[in-house]
């Protein structure tokens, strides 16, 4: 057993699938869970998530040997303030929030010396939340970026990357600063692009809702997807990884200024290459094996 | 058998889910089939796809009761005057094209005298192109716009929606500037998005192509795969969607930089509020039966 005893905190997609990877790895010594909604510890009570639900913090965290804040990015200082003089000495805790400067500037300070902090960012997920949408294949083949602040103590780090491995992720080792620019690329601006432009839709008077949603093919639909994600976890990214995000959403603009200046002007030849040179990213993703290249769009690739 | 003789002009995605949907709706009376490079004529006489492929326009569309154009709508122009003095007296050209006042402009005013002109275009895709790509169910529970011009023959309308509900796809009927309005804000402005956000990734030299492409989980993959759709297809859509594309992408813009202000100055509450209002439409998909709620990115839900 990597850690016999686990305490999670905040009870959503993340910890609940963590619960369910524990199970079947064997790596479930026992599980304490804690949420703070009443409704949340109940669902999770009923469906058996975590061997024993707490309806306090210091309870939760009580001889565990890792601590796991699965909260929105925002609350963990508070949370890390809370259960600090509760944590077993020599503890691990971690995170997985998908931001991790601010994360590390919010809750090291509040740890006491000898626990180690060694924040993680597993790169999975999907639109649903709540601790009925876990499932213990969420991690399977996932990166588990582990972004320990100066310092950290090696063996520490060692340990909860063989957990993370066990709960079926590759694991990466990742500077803070670089981890939040390279999500503010591959998912914080995503994200706030497809809210915004699902907001445009929902927006525009002459086309109708029912339109939009009726003849939602290819495109728009995935856009849906993304934007139908976790409001108070993605409000919480975006003001916790500001200045990337920004400097993201910079870039982007500019970019999208140019190709509607192609459109304006009529560049065919700019549009076409351009189009054509990001086909390749694709491939490299499914070369990467972090997709399939079964087609998507709402349909899968029979026989024929 | 609806039309006895059927004329496919281009042999991708599309033309070749159509001729399998027909073989599976006993609607494949007699198919030829043409397209412009050899290479795709042998590919398709080597799969099987159409009865006959010809290296002509002219004895393709020989005969046939129905002609479908399923070419890059900047293409559409040419063939159609190509294939004008060959067509049957009486038979209907339809096309598949996402735009349909352009193609209206360049394909109407070819055709002959006693030809119907009934366009339309199948709400269904995958991201990948070419006469492999096509399979029977693609357009299963689809809709089909038929967008005909005025003063069309009712009949030929009529018969065209038959059509295309055998094939699997439901039918509607919309004014052209209405539908290049509506696929503006469904499709072409998600993708054109979606390239953009593909191609800043790119360009980014500090982020690696192989850290974006190694850690693409959630969000930008989905953007991946919007943008590896067909470059020569979405440049002509660009171009001939010109007006609509370019307001929408305007009210885009304008609402990204709400966003983003409230990013800067740190107003959660605005994002919070954005974020869950474009849930609601997600949850109107997946009631309008375009989506299913199996969770995506990349993982299929399966029982714990």
């Amino acid at each position: 057993m990597i850690y016999p005893r686990v305490a999670l905190i905040g009870l959503g997609l993340i910890a609940s699938s963590m619960y369910w990877a524990m199970k079947r790895a064997g790596e479930a010594g026992h599980v304490t869970g804690y949420a703070r909604s009443q409704e949340t510890r109940d669902t999770a009570r009923r469906i058996g998530l975590c061997d024993q639900v707490f309806d306090s913090l210091q309870e939760t965290v009580r001889d565990a040997d890792l601590v796991v804040l699965a909260v929105p990015v925002g609350a963990m200082g508070a949370v890390a303030r809370d259960i600090a003089p509760h944590l077993k000495p020599g503890c691990t805790v971690t995170d997985v929030g998908s931001v991790k400067r601010q994360v590390i500037e919010d809750v090291g300070p509040h740890l006491p010396e000898g626990v180690h902090f060694v924040p993680a960012h597993p790169l999975a997920g999907t639109e649903h939340s709540g601790p009925e949408s876990g499932f213990a294949t969420l991690f399977d083949n996932r990166w588990c970026l582990l972004v320990p602040p100066e310092g950290s103590d090696a063996d520490a780090v060692e340990r909860l990357g063989r957990f993370w491995r066990a709960l079926g992720s590759n694991i990466d080792v990742m500077d803070p600063d670089h981890h939040d620019l390279v999500l503010a690329v591959t998912s914080h601006c995503p994200h706030l692009i497809a809210y915004t432009m699902v907001g445009v839709a929902d927006d525009l008077r002459r086309v109708t809702d029912s339109e939009v949603i009726k003849y939602s093919a290819a495109g728009f639909r995935d856009f849906t997807r993304i934007a139908a994600s976790d409001p108070t976890m993605w409000r919480d990214v975006f003001l916790s990884n500001k200045d990337a995000t920004l400097e993201i959403l910079g870039r982007f603009t500019e970019e999208l200024f140019a190709l509607q200046r192609a459109i304006r002007t009529g560049d065919g030849e700019q549009l076409h290459a351009y189009f054509t040179r990001t086909r390749a990213i694709r491939r490299g993703i499914l070369e990467a094996g972090q997709d399939t290249s079964a087609p998507d769009f709402g349909r899968v690739k029979v026989e024929r």
